[in-house]
C-alpha cells in the first residue's frame, strides 16, 4: 500500500469590474477590442425572447458590424426557462455553431439570462469566459455580484449550478426604461432586502424615493435614484460575498426572506415573480422575527409599508395552505440535518447574529407552522 | 457613469491524497470517521450496473453497517451513459432522497462513473465534496489525477464538464482482478501514452512486463507490476497537471493520441472502448510524426508493438472513411480559430515542443487527409 499526495494549492484572481451607466454598448465594444477580448475568437450572445427584440438583435448587429464573429442564441423569456433542458439547448446550439474553448459568452438580460448563461459558460469546455450585460433592476441587485449561477429542477430552485464569476458586468440603467411596471417592483424587492440587511440610511432613502420610480417615466426622470440604487446593491452584496463566497455562514444573510420566498415561488409554479415571492418572504420574516423579539412592531410596519410602496405583495396567497408551504421549506438549500433554518433581520439595517456566530437558526416545524398560521 | 471593482483574489487549496493498495474499504471507513467525513450528514454512492453488483452493494452495506446515512444510485454501465440525461437522473434521485449541501458523493467504478459523478458533485448545491474509488486500470490512469469531469453530447465528447477535484482517491488494485481481459487492455492504452510522453525507462518496463497482466490470473499474480503501473500513472500525470491545471498549454501533452482517438471513438458510436480508440490514435500519431521526422521508424515500430502486446488495435477500422475521420477532428477541444491541432511525441519518453513554446501544432486539413490515407 502506498500513498501519493497531489498538491494543488494556488492563488486564484476572479476580480472584475462593474460598469454602471447608460447605453453601454460603446464601452463594451471598446473593452472587447482591448484586454477583455484577448484570446477570444468568437462570441455567443445569450438572451431571452423579450430582451432579444429590445437589445439582443441590436447588440448582435453592432458587434457584427465591428468585425467580431458573433452568434445570437435566445430562449423563451421567464423563470420556467431556467431549467436543464434550456442549458442543453444552448450548449448544443453553441457546439453546432462551432463554438469551442476560445469562445466567450455575452449574457444580455435579467437574472434568468445571466444565471443560465453563466452556468453554460462555467461548464462549456470546462469553463469559458462570460460577460454579464444586465438589463433589469433585479439583475443589477441579484446577479451582478456573487457569481451564483444555477438552474431550477422540479424538486428545488437553484440547487444545480456553480459559483462562476463573470469577466465584467455592465449595468445599463437606460434599459430599465423599457421594464414593465411589475418588473420594476420585482427588482426592488432585493433592493429593499439589501437595505434591511445592512444599511439603515439606504432604507430611509428608499422610504423617501422608491415610489418615484413607479411614476410614469419615473426611471428616466429619476436617473440619479436609479444609479444610487444600482451602486448600493453592488456595494452591500459585495461586502458580504467577499467575506464568504462559498456561503459557509455570512453569505446566508443574503437569504433574508428567501426561505419562505423560494418555497412559495416554486409553489406558485412561478406565477409569482421572484421579487414578489421574496417580498412576501421578507414580510413573513419580520412578522416571525417580531415573535422572537428581534424587531419591534413599528419597524415591522415600516418594512411592510416600504414593500407596499414598491408595489409588492406582503401576504401569503390564499390558495396556498400553510402546510404545503411548510413542507416546501425542506427543499431550501440551508436545510442541515433535516432542519429548516431561517435568517432574520435585527431591527432595520442589521442582521441577527447568534451567540455561536451563526446567522441562520434552525426552527422547529411546529413553531414555524403555528407562526405562519398566525401572521399569514 | 461609475465603476465598481469587485476584488476576488484568494488562495485555493485543492490538494488531496491518492491511496494505492488492495481492498481499501477499511481505509475508506476509517477516513470517513475522521477528517474526511467532517461536516458530512449523508453519502450518495454513485456507480454503474456492473460495479454495483461487484462492489457497490458491498460498499453500501458496509457503510450502512458502520452507521452512516447512505444511498446507492446506479446507472447502466458503458460510455453511452456519460450524457446529460444520466446526470439529470442522478441529481433528481439525490434531491428526492433528501441530499443537500451537506452531502458527499462516493463514486465507485471506472472513468465513466468518476467523470459523471464528479460532474454531478461539482454542480450539486453549487459543489459538494466527492470521493473517487477507482476500480479499473483506465480509471487509475486517467481519472485519478487532473480533476477533469465531463459528459458527452451528440456533437462532441467531454466538452461539457468541469475541472473539479476529489477530496480523496482510492485505487483498489484487488478490483482489477474482476476486469474482463478487454478492460485490462483498455486501461493499458493510457498507461502506454504516459510512458511515451514522459518516461523512457517506464516504456522499457512495460515492454518487458505488459504481457504478463493479460495472462490468466495475471493481475493477481503480478500485483507488484500493477502497483508500479498505478503509481507511475499518477506521478506522470501529476507532474503535467500541477504545472497547467487549466490546459492552457502543457496539459495538452496528455492529449497525445486523443485527437484522432476521440474522433474515432465518437464515429464508432462507442463500439470502440476509449483505450482502443486511443491506441489507434497513438499509432496514427507516431506514423504522422514519422513523416514530420519527430520519431524514427524503429521507435514507431516499438510503440506499435507495445500497443499490440497490450492487446490493443493499431489501425483505423475499415468501415471508417478518412474523410469522416478528418471532419470529426473539428470537434476536438484543441481546435483554435478553426484549425485542427495535434500533439506528437519526440522519439520515446518525450513530447515535441515547438519553438514558440507550444506543444500542439496546427496542421493543414489536406496534409492530415493525405497522411491518414497513407498510413491508415
Amino acid at each position: 500500500m502506498s500513498k501519493f499526495y497531489v498538491e494543488l494549492k494556488k492563488v486564484v484572481d476572479d476580480s472584475y469590474d462593474i460598469e454602471v451607466g447608460r447605453n453601454l454598448f460603446d464601452t463594451l465594444v471598446k473593452d472587447l477590442k482591448g484586454e477583455l477580448g484577448k484570446g477570444i475568437s468568437k462570441y455567443a450572445i445569450i438572451t431571452d425572447s423579450n430582451v432579444k427584440a429590445l437589445y439582443g438583435d441590436q447588440l448582435y448587429q453592432r458587434l457584427t458590424n465591428e468585425g467580431f464573429q458573433v452568434d445570437l442564441i435566445s430562449f423563451p423569456a421567464g423563470e420556467k426557462s431556467k431549467v436543464r433542458a434550456t442549458k442543453e439547448m444552448l450548449e448544443d446550439e453553441m457546439l453546432a455553431k462551432g463554438h469551442r474553448r476560445d469562445s466567450c459568452i455575452i449574457a444580455i438580460g435579467g437574472g434568468v439570462v445571466t444565471d443560465l448563461a453563466g452556468f453554460v459558460a462555467g461548464t462549456f469546455g470546462r469553463g469559458i469566459p462570460f460577460i454579464n450585460y444586465s438589463t433589469t433592476i433585479l439583475g443589477s441587485a441579484d446577479a451582478s455580484v456573487g457569481g451564483k449561477t444555477a438552474v431550477d429542477t422540479p424538486l428545488a430552485t437553484n440547487l444545480i449550478g456553480l459559483i462562476y464569476q463573470p469577466k465584467k458586468v455592465y449595468i445599463d440603467l437606460a434599459t430599465w426604461e423599457t421594464l414593465p411596471k411589475e418588473q420594476i417592483s420585482n427588482g426592488l424587492a432585493e433592493t429593499i432586502k439589501h437595505a434591511c440587511i445592512a444599511d439603515y440610511a439606504f432604507f430611509e432613502f428608499l422610504e423617501a424615493n422608491i415610489e418615484k420610480l413607479l411614476e410614469p417615466d419615473g426611471i428616466h426622470q429619476y436617473a440619479e435614484i436609479c444609479e444610487h440604487i444600482a451602486e448600493k446593491n453592488c456595494k452591500i452584496k459585495y461586502e458580504v460575498v467577499k467575506k464568504d463566497e462559498r456561503e459557509t455562514n455570512l453569505r446566508q444573510v443574503l437569504n433574508l426572506g428567501h426561505t419562505i420566498g423560494r418555497a412559495i415561488e416554486t409553489l406558485s409554479d412561478y406565477s409569482l415573480l421572484h421579487g414578489e415571492a421574496v417580498a412576501i418572504g421578507l414580510a413573513m420574516q419580520v412578522k416571525i422575527g417580531e415573535k422572537l423579539r428581534y424587531i419591534n412592531p413599528e419597524e415591522v410596519n415600516r418594512v411592510i409599508c416600504l414593500l407596499e410602496k414598491a408595489g409588492l405583495p406582503t401576504k401569503l396567497l390564499d390558495n396556498m395552505s400553510t402546510e404545503e408551504v411548510v413542507q416546501k421549506l425542506y427543499t431550501d438549500k440551508k436545510v442541515r440535518k433535516g432542519k429548516i433554518r431561517f435568517v432574520f433581520q435585527e431591527g432595520i439595517g442589521k442582521i441577527k447574529q447568534y451567540e455561536d456566530g451563526n446567522y441562520a437558526i434552525a426552527l422547529e416545524e411546529d413553531f414555524i407552522r403555528k407562526t405562519i398560521n398566525e401572521v399569514r
